[in-house]
């Protein structure tokens, strides 16, 4: 398979602030190139594009390069090499440039995917000009190695299918495509919804695997111990994390924990500490009851601004209603990329 | 100071499901009873309503007679006698039905106030035609227990005040009555917006605590760690919960659960555990790795159904710009119901 990676991976990163290499193990390159390595290992024809060579030492070039991966400084050139382009490039504007600039030079229904650093979602909406007229054949998936590439964590890949509100961004052949380049170097290929690869896959998966152990315990405790009907619990879990999301979209990480009030909500959820098995709610409990100074202080001067609190889903019902057509679709666009934009 | 509260609590709940004694402490009667008989010794002059006498023994009702507590079954007996008037009413329709019936009954200027059973927001949406019209002096507000009354667990109230879109449900001399009122009986009143109240004190609390110990996680990690800005850490925490939240709107759990995927989950959530102090995602990637089997079913057969994801709090300043008026309250009332309402 022809596959084109673009960036190298921030070596400084992963060796000397994150530590990786001590904390996680594996070797050094991490990041896109290990990915363009592992692919070539696995008999690919791949081409690495990084215009700063500089972004690693010549050492682990050298390793690229034994690898059979051409390295190229262009992202042209490798717009023009691959069926599968894997963007493993910087946060925010830059990867979009780099989307728009390849877009124009890739063969016929070759396919893009997003890393950690873009939601396929925004990724889409950015394209989607082109994408509907003269690229019709260019699929939207990910390649999200949901670790960091090279460290032994990273067995698998998540690869954007279907979107929940049942849109294909790629075709089957596109997405089949990505499950065979994963699982031909050895990797476990997830496929989940597009417009949810981010939240399983990204830095914050933390919040999310840590959010879900909290309503798995919650619907546990309510349906077994306490007998509350599924229907309420589901209503608590949606007002909760609806709640939780709206105030930081306001109010900044600061605000939301400033109107959660931490004192009062230990004291709240300690009363539904009723099984031993509980150890999220007890480390819960532990880290809300020892707040470090930073964020107290931050607290202290956070301003909870104007939040107006609606069950998302259906105020967008009320919105096709209402309006329905082309106001509609830009409105819930719009807002779509607020919330995976960053 | 003259009270009135409404319904005794489920004793049969407490004992025999919850064993709240053996769990917690504390002795019967639990709940309105217990709440009634705490204002009485504080020196207030309070009346009980429960309908039901067999709700709990003729030896709990005798200790809540002796603390100078008057017993009647008539709501509107109550409804006549306070200046505080406290929900301890069964979830669901009953407490809409209730309030409806005293409200025309209540001396001037008093205030009501829900417990657990329903979100003060729902209690005056529900009474807003009178409360706009012949009762401008009636408040709304909590003294809501956020534990079992009678438990040690219980040594506060959450009363709610000017809610996160800045409308005032009750005055600030019937809210300060309410302080007083908790404060006189020993307890520690806290003041937290209307709207937020029932996600700090509901039973659904043990989801606010575990998923902002998350995100005080990852906002530490992120920072201290990793070096993302602040900006992108809240804006993959919208993303993550509002995710989560939508889902579970239109999916149940079960849906929410089949989305996430816990076994990619924890391979992704893995990767981010950076420090040993993160017991919260230890517990959680503990409780993702061992579902139990009921769940683990329920996963197999659930249906993710269309869910159209949006950031929340943009889609309410679309809806305003686009519609306005009386309409854009409408569907933004109508959706705030939905996220409230159990």
């Amino acid at each position: 398979m022809k596959v084109s990676v673009y960036g190298a991976g921030n070596q400084k990163l992963y060796l000397e602030k994150l530590n990786v290499q001590e904390k996680f193990g594996g070797e050094p390159p991490y990041g896109g190139s290990r990915m363009a390595i592992e692919f070539a290992k696995a008999g690919h024809d791949v081409v690495l594009a990084e215009p700063n060579r500089g972004i690693m030492s010549e050492d682990l070039w050298r390793k690229v390069e034994e690898a059979g991966v051409k390295v190229v400084s262009d992202d042209v050139e490798a717009a023009k090499h691959g069926e599968v382009h894997i963007l493993f490039t910087p946060f925010g504007r830059a990867t979009f440039r780099i989307a728009k600039t390849i877009i124009e030079h890739l063969p016929q229904n070759a396919v893009i995917c997003n890393t950690c650093t873009v939601s396929p979602v925004v990724l889409y909406y950015s394209l989607e000009p082109i994408l509907r007229t003269k690229r019709k054949d260019v699929g939207i998936s990910s390649m999200h190695p949901a670790a960091v590439p090279g460290t032994p964590q990273h067995g698998h890949y998540v690869i954007g299918g279907k979107t929940t509100d049942n849109r294909d961004l790629a075709t089957e052949d596109q997405i089949n495509k990505l499950v065979e380049l994963a699982k031909s170097a050895g990797k476990e290929a997830y496929i989940v919804p597009a417009d949810v690869s981010s939240v399983v896959a990204d830095m914050g998966s933390l919040v999310t695997a840590v959010a879900l152990s909290g309503v798995l315990d919650y619907y546990s405790v309510g349906r077994n111990i306490i007998n509350v009907p599924k229907k309420m619990i589901e209503q608590q879990v949606i007002m909760t994390l609806q709640t939780m999301a709206s105030l930081v979209e306001t109010s900044g990480v600061e605000g939301l924990v400033k109107a959660l009030n931490p004192e009062l909500l230990v004291r709240s959820a300690s009363s539904m500490k009723l099984l031993d098995k509980q150890k999220d709610l007890e480390a819960a409990l532990e880290i809300l009851s020892n707040l470090d100074d930073l964020i107290k202080k931050e607290i202290e001067n956070a301003e909870i601004k104007p939040t107006t609190l609606v069950a998302a889903q259906s105020l967008v019902k009320e919105i096709k209603t209402l309006i329905g057509g082309a106001a509609a679709e830009g409105a819930i666009k719009r807002s779509a990329r607020k919330l995976f934009e960053h």
